[in-house]
């Protein structure tokens, strides 16, 4: 369960005179996104749902809610990433309901393996408790670092599946709160550090660095795949926080200036199927960097992203995750809603 | 095989001054896609090929041309539609290099079924040789009609997936010159005449008339499906062609008076998986008319078009199918590449 502030919300719509509202919602608050609508309707505001899947606050539908008349975009479950707004979009993390400090103590001891000097980062959906979980290890004797982050994310601590920013401060290892291995095994990557993810609803601690060299060793494969490949399709993404043109129109010139034939594509939703009836040997992902490195295995040709073309390249020896990295960040958002835009 | 006019579209561009182009594509012109790019960066124009899957003019990527700087879209395989376009747009449609005449030929004793007023209709693919077919047709001792269709069409005699308004002509019959069932089905429910497919490729000949009975039987079992069905999620499409949100919120209105719960839900891919996440018992289609008539055996919940909830609140007996029209068109478009937007 997720904390959801309804009435804060609707009096924040109200401020805005915003009579009709698009919500847009990960996959995991669509009960609460349509409770939510509810709410707004008995309350005189118009809301229509947004039933696209949304990963991320790099994928605003303010262009959308901007389509539909909409005063305003509710974005749930993800706080303001620095991006061109065309509405005023409400930014509303979902605190999760859980306290995070029984399962540091009961993983304390796996805790002490990572070193004196931890990095602490978590996600949006615990980042309001991590004040209570440093001065919990704090207590426990550990020199507790939290890294600002950069304009990507809006919090010092936080990380998000591209951008591990918040994680790059001068510790022994790297602590990370929260669920699942989509955020610790990027961690470990961009860091090559001891990574330990402490899971707040299970109580389990995992170790990501097996899990880290497992992946690695199937981006060398893929690459290896890669390596007869003369014609690259090089995507980007129409999504304002993955349209990373300039850095795909240096990948298609890199490969260009080593013989290969590279032709720029670019695409909302990226996935294989759309791309079949284009003629090219290998693809190159210069949007959402998760793209190849989870979803490889459902394409028919291999997929890279920057960094590895440049391996394939020869240009590079070490393996380096692809991360979207911004500017420095001016100042912390509020705890809560954020409003942004117009 | 196409007709692309390669070299009238890079003197267009030049015209345009268009230095970065994106270029749009159904999936059976993806090939001529990548030439097209091909030919247009040896001419000193970038060109972006967006890879995301396009079904009709209804969905011009200017938005995403916009977006990506490009200074113009250029849309391949639909002729132009009357959106307000945010760049740009070169529409070119791809006439097929086939004669029509042969499979008319073949086909004439089926063809004098129709009656002897015919309404003769095709796809842009097509629209070329109309003239020619007019001409054979009357030869035969046919008297041919065709309508001169609204302004979501470009020419006298097409017609689109979700808009048979030139089949709308006082004759005994319908023929269709094309491929696949597509078109003519939505011909035969719409027009409730004989209607006779030809298909120039293969000379084949179909009478749609069992298939369009069998479809409306289909339809009348997912109505018979949905009677239970408390919760309703209404959805549009932000496509700018597909974007009905008035009769979006006729329909959840029509279901409100009707004791149901209704919500408004706008969607770019309209699939089922996306909406799982969701609490409704049934769903409408208030977008494109063909996602529930094409689409529906994917759908694990009931989905109708909006005359379908009509026939389900008992508003209506009779069958219609869902078309989305346009308002009277104003003068032809020129027969190859029409320019539009800003």
């Amino acid at each position: 369960m997720h904390e959801i502030p309804f009435e804060e919300i609707l009096q924040r719509l109200l401020d805005l005179k915003a009579n009709r509202v698009l919500i847009q919602t990960p996959e995991g608050l669509k009960g609460e996104a349509q409770a939510l609508a509810d709410f707004l309707e008995r309350n005189g505001i118009e809301a229509i749902i947004s039933g696209d899947i949304n990963y991320g606050a790099c994928d605003p539908a303010d262009t959308e809610a901007k389509r539909l008349g909409c005063g305003a975009l509710i974005h749930l479950g993800h706080s303001y990433m620095a991006l061109h707004l065309e509405v005023p979009t409400l930014f509303v993390p979902a605190f999760a309901k859980v306290d995070v400090v029984p399962a540091l103590e009961r993983n304390i001891e796996e805790i002490k393996k990572l070193g004196k000097k931890i990095a602490l980062v978590t996600t949006t959906q615990h980042i309001h408790q991590l004040e209570r979980a440093r001065t919990f290890l704090e207590e426990n004797g550990f020199e507790v670092l939290v890294g600002k982050g950069d304009s990507r994310v809006s919090w010092p601590g936080q990380v998000l599946g591209c951008n591990f920013s918040a994680a790059r401060v001068n510790a022994d290892g790297v602590l990370f709160i929260g669920a699942g291995y989509f955020h610790p095994i990027g961690l470990a990557i961009s860091t090559r550090k001891p990574t330990l993810a402490v899971n707040p609803y299970s109580g389990d601690a995992i170790w990501m660095d097996k899990e880290a060299e497992r992946l690695i060793r199937k981006r060398w494969a893929q690459i290896a795949k890669a390596m007869d490949a003369e014609r690259f399709g090089v995507i980007t993404s129409t999504k304002k926080g993955q349209l990373r043109l300039a850095e795909a129109k240096r990948v298609v010139k890199l490969l260009r200036e080593h013989g290969k034939y590279a032709k720029l594509i670019a695409m909302n939703h990226i996935s294989y199927p759309a791309l079949e009836g284009f003629d090219f040997d290998a693809y190159v992902v210069v949007a959402c960097p998760r793209v190849p490195i989870d979803d490889y295995e459902n394409w028919r040709k291999p997929v890279l992203t920057p960094r590895e073309v440049e391996i394939l390249l020869g240009l590079r020896d070490d393996y380096e995750f692809d991360e979207i990295l911004g500017v420095e960040r001016k100042e912390d958002e509020p705890p809560g809603i954020s409003v942004k835009g117009l």
